[in-house]
C-alpha cells in the first residue's frame, strides 16, 4: 500500500482546498474529518483530481502516512487546535510533524511548541493567507518551527503555494510562533490597506461627487501603476457591482458596519507590549469598531459639520493628490508593521528576514502587490545589517515620499476642512512628521512627568537622571 | 492598649503619605515595613503628626488592629502584592479586610478578590491618584470590592481624599476589579490630555513662533477658562521655568523623549478587548514611543518636510483657535474614556456610576478640573437611564463642539500643512466626524471582505445575511 505524503485534518473549505491542492501537485494526501460527511463529500466530488486516502479515524490517519510524519490541522483556532493536537500527540512518534494552518495566536503556538518538542514532535505554526481561492490555487503560506521540520515539509509547501516570477510564496520565516506572528501582522496591515483605500473612496466620492461607477475606474486605472495590488483590484470590481434588487450601486445597499474577526486587534495589543508605534492599524481597528456602533452614530447624526458644502468642493488635482496620499499612507502603514515584525523577532530571537517576508507576501496573500516588491528590495539591497532603520528611510519610499508630501498634506487638511473622517491619512502624516522632528513636545510631557509624580528626567545636554524640585525652590537634582 | 483603626504596610513615599494622612485627620495608624529603617524614620521625622503604632512584623500589624482588620498594602504592583497578601491572608480572619492601593492590572485584583472571598477576607482594589503630595494632601480614591468592605472602610477612605465643595473624592466604584479599572482609565485619559497639550503648545510655538516663557502666560491664560485644570496650570509652571545651568528654557533641555510605565498601554489593549475607539488614548501612548525611538529619530531627520517656513506663519487668531481644538479634542477623549468605563462595567457587571465616578476626579487627581463637573452635570441632569449614549451628546459638551468645530477644522488642517504632528487633535476631529456621518466607507470594506473571505455582509435595505457570488456569476445569495 502507497503511503500517503501528508495528511490533512479538519476539511472545511481550506482544509479541503490545500488537500486538493496537494493531491493536484502530484502528492499522495490522506484525509480525515471529525464527521465523515465531508471526508465522503471530497472524495466524491474531487477525488479525480488526485491521489487521496480518506481515512476515518485518527489512527488510520496516522497509520496511512510515511515517515516522518506530516499532518496539517485545519480547525478553529483555539481550543478546538489543542483537542485536536491532544488526539494526535499520542499515536505519534519522535520526528513527527504537526501544523497548525490555522489563524493561532502566536502565543499559542509558543506554548504548543513548547510542550510537543518536549514529546519530540515537530509543531510548526504555519500561517496561511489567501482564502478559499488562495488555499486551492496557491497561498501564501509563513511557517514557524524548527529547520529540521522545514527541511521535510518545505518542498510540500513550497510545491503548492502561489509563485511570483518562479519564487514560491512561502519560506521558513524562524522558530516556533515566528510563522503565526508574521501572519497576525500581515493581518493588521491588511486591516491598514483596507482602511485607507476606504478613506480614499470617501473623500473622493465626497470632494468631487463622483459616482462609485465613475469611482470603479478612478482604482482601475490607479491599478495600473505604482498602487497596483490585489486590494485596489477588488475594489474596483466591488465598486463596479450593481445591486440586481434595487439597481442601485452594491456599495450604497451594504450596511455601512465593518466586521472584525480579532487578528488586527492582537496586532495592536502586541504592538503595544512590544512598543511599537502602529497607528494606522490601531486606527483602522478604531474606525472598524467606531462603524459598528449602530447606536451611537444614530444619535451623533444631529452633530454639526462643517457649513460648507461638500461635493465639487475641492479643486482639479485632488483625485490625483488623493491617489500619492494614499501611496504615503500605505507606504508608513506598512513601515510600522516592518517595525513590529523586526521588534518581536528580536523579543523572541527569530531572527525573520524581512526581505524574504515581503518575498512571500508577493503573491498568494490578500495584501499581494508590486508594493512589496519595493519592500524586497529595500531590504535586500545591501547586508542585512545595513538594512534600513525603516521602510521609509530605503532610498525608493523616501524619494516617493518626497514627492507624495505637498499632497498628502493638501488632503489631510482638505479632509478636515470638508468633515470626511481620515484617521488614517491623518495618523500616517502626523507619523511621518513626528519622525522627522527636529524636536518634539515630548520634552514638555517629561516636564509635566516630573511636576506631578517626580518621575524624573534626562536632559538633553548632559548625561544623567534630573529632577526638579518643583514644589521647593525649584532647583534641579542629579538622583 | 488602644488598638489601631487602620494598618499601611509598605512605607515608600506613597505609603508613609497616606500614613501620616490618616493620623493627620486623627486616626490611629499600625505601620509596618518589610525592612525597619522606613518604619522608623517615618516615626523620627513624622510621629508627631498623630498616634503612629509602628510594627516589626506582619504579625505585630495584625494584632495592633482593632476587628475588623483594615490593612492597606502600599508594595510594587505585580508579585511584590502576591507575596504581602500571601503573608498577611494567614493571619487574617473572616471580615477583615486587605486594601491594594498600587496600580495593579484589574484581572490581577479581580483574581486576588476572588481568591480571597474564599478565605472570607474582602480584597479591595483601590485606585489611587494624587501622586506624592495627593497622597499626603489628599487624592482622589477609587475602592472596588464589596459594599460590606466600603461600609467599613469608606469613611476612613472619605476623611483623607481630596474635597470639592466638601464633597469627598472618594466612592464606592463597584466590586472585584472596578476600581483599578477606572483608575486605569483615568491614567489612560491622563496621557490623553498631556499629548494634547503637548501639541497645542508645539503648534503655537512653531506656529507663532511663541517663546516659552509667552506660552506660558498663553497658558495661565487659559487657565482662567473652561479649559482651568491641574494640568493646564502645571504646563504654565513648567513652561515658565528657566534652567539654572544654561540660562535656558528649562523645556529645551529636557530630553524630548517621553517615558510611560504602563497604564496607558493596558487602558488601550483593554479597550481594544471591548472594542471601544479609544483612539485619543491610543494616539498618545504611541506618540511616546516614537518620540522614545532616538536612533530612528536621527535617521529620519533627513525626510523633507514642507517648503513654507512655519514660525508666524499663521493668522493672528490662531492661539484662540488652538485652545478650541485642544478643549474639543479633549471633550473626545474623555467621551472615549468613559465609553470605555461604560463598556467594562457591562462586560464584568459592575455597575459603575459615571457621574460619581466623575465627581470623584473633580479633585485630588492628576486629571482635576472645572470640566470634570460639567461631566459629572452630563450623567446627572437626568436618570441614569436616559445617561447620553456619550459624552459628545450631553447637551453642553454637543454645544461646546458647535462652537468650537470651525476652529478644530483650521487647526488640524494647518497642522498637515506646517509639518507639525498634531495625531491627538486630528484622531480625535476624524472620530467626531464617522460618529456624525450619514454614512461610512465600511460599506466598501464589507464588500472587499466579502469578495476576498467570503465574509458575508448585511444590506441597508432589509435584514439577513448575504454573499456575493463574486468569482461566480455575480448574483447575491442569502446564507
Amino acid at each position: 500500500m502507497t503511503q500517503a505524503r501528508i495528511g490533512v485534518t479538519g476539511l472545511a473549505v481550506m482544509g479541503a482546498n490545500l488537500a486538493r491542492n496537494l493531491a493536484r501537485h502530484g502528492h499522495t494526501v490522506a484525509v480525515h474529518n471529525r464527521s465523515q460527511h465531508r471526508t465522503k463529500t471530497l472524495i466524491e466530488e474531487y477525488g479525480h483530481e488526485g491521489a487521496f486516502v480518506p481515512c476515518e479515524t485518527p489512527e488510520h490517519l496516522v497509520a496511512a502516512l510515511e515517515r516522518p510524519r506530516r499532518i496539517l490541522i485545519m480547525v478553529k483556532a483555539g481550543a478546538a487546535t489543542d483537542a485536536v493536537i491532544e488526539e494526535f500527540a499520542p499515536l505519534l512518534e519522535p520526528g513527527d510533524m504537526l501544523v497548525d494552518g490555522g489563524n493561532a495566536h502566536f502565543l499559542d503556538t509558543r506554548r504548543r511548541e513548547a510542550a510537543l518538542r518536549e514529546r519530540g514532535i515537530h509543531f510548526v505554526g504555519a500561517g496561511v493567507s489567501g482564502g478559499e481561492e488562495g488555499a486551492l490555487l496557491g497561498p501564501s503560506i509563513m511557517p514557524g518551527g524548527s529547520a529540521e521540520s522545514y527541511a521535510a515539509l518545505g518542498p510540500l509547501l513550497e510545491d503548492i503555494a502561489a509563485k511570483v516570477d518562479g519564487v514560491p510564496c512561502c519560506t521558513h520565516i524562524g522558530p516556533d510562533g515566528a510563522g503565526h506572528f508574521v501572519k497576525m501582522v500581515h493581518n493588521g496591515i491588511e486591516y491598514a490597506d483596507m482602511q485607507l483605500i476606504a478613506e480614499a473612496y470617501d473623500l473622493l466620492r465626497q470632494g468631487l461627487g463622483l459616482s462609485p461607477a465613475e469611482l470603479a475606474e478612478v482604482f482601475a486605472e490607479w491599478n495600473r501603476g505604482e498602487l497596483s495590488s490585489y486590494l485596489i483590484e477588488i475594489t474596483s470590481e466591488v465598486l463596479r457591482q450593481v445591486d440586481a434588487a434595487t439597481g442601485r450601486p452594491f456599495v450604497d445597499i451594504v450596511a455601512d458596519r465593518a466586521e472584525q474577526k480579532g487578528t488586527g486587534r492582537w496586532t495592536v495589543q502586541i504592538a503595544l507590549d512590544l512598543g511599537v508605534p502602529v497607528s494606522g492599524i490601531a486606527e483602522a481597528v478604531f474606525a472598524r469598531a467606531v462603524s459598528g456602533d449602530a447606536e451611537l452614530r444614530r444619535a451623533a447624526r444631529a452633530l454639526p459639520g462643517p457649513s460648507a458644502p461638500t461635493a465639487g468642493a475641492v479643486g482639479e488635482g485632488f483625485a490625483e493628490d488623493v491617489r500619492r496620499a494614499l501611496y504615503a499612507s500605505k507606504i508608513v502603514a506598512y513601515a510600522q508593521g516592518f517595525d513590529q515584525i523586526r521588534a518581536g523577532s528580536a523579543e523572541y530571537g527569530w531572527d525573520v528576514d524581512p526581505g524574504a517576508l515581503a518575498t512571500v507576501w508577493r503573491g498568494g496573500c490578500i495584501i499581494r502587490a508590486v508594493f512589496l516588491d519595493r519592500i524586497r528590495e529595500a531590504y535586500t539591497a545591501g547586508q542585512r545589517s545595513s538594512a534600513p532603520a525603516s521602510l521609509l528611510l530605503a532610498p525608493y519610499f523616501a524619494e516617493a515620499l518626497t514627492v507624495a508630501q505637498g499632497a498628502w498634506r493638501r488632503v489631510v487638511a482638505r479632509a478636515a476642512e470638508l468633515g470626511v473622517p481620515a484617521p488614517g491619512f491623518s495618523t500616517a502624516l502626523a507619523y511621518y512628521d513626528a519622525l522627522r522632528a527636529e524636536r518634539l513636545p515630548a520634552a514638555l510631557i517629561q516636564g509635566q512627568r516630573d511636576f506631578f509624580g517626580a518621575h524624573t528626567y534626562r536632559r538633553a545636554d548632559r548625561e544623567g537622571v534630573f529632577h526638579t524640585l518643583w514644589s521647593g525652590d525649584r532647583t534641579e537634582i542629579e538622583t
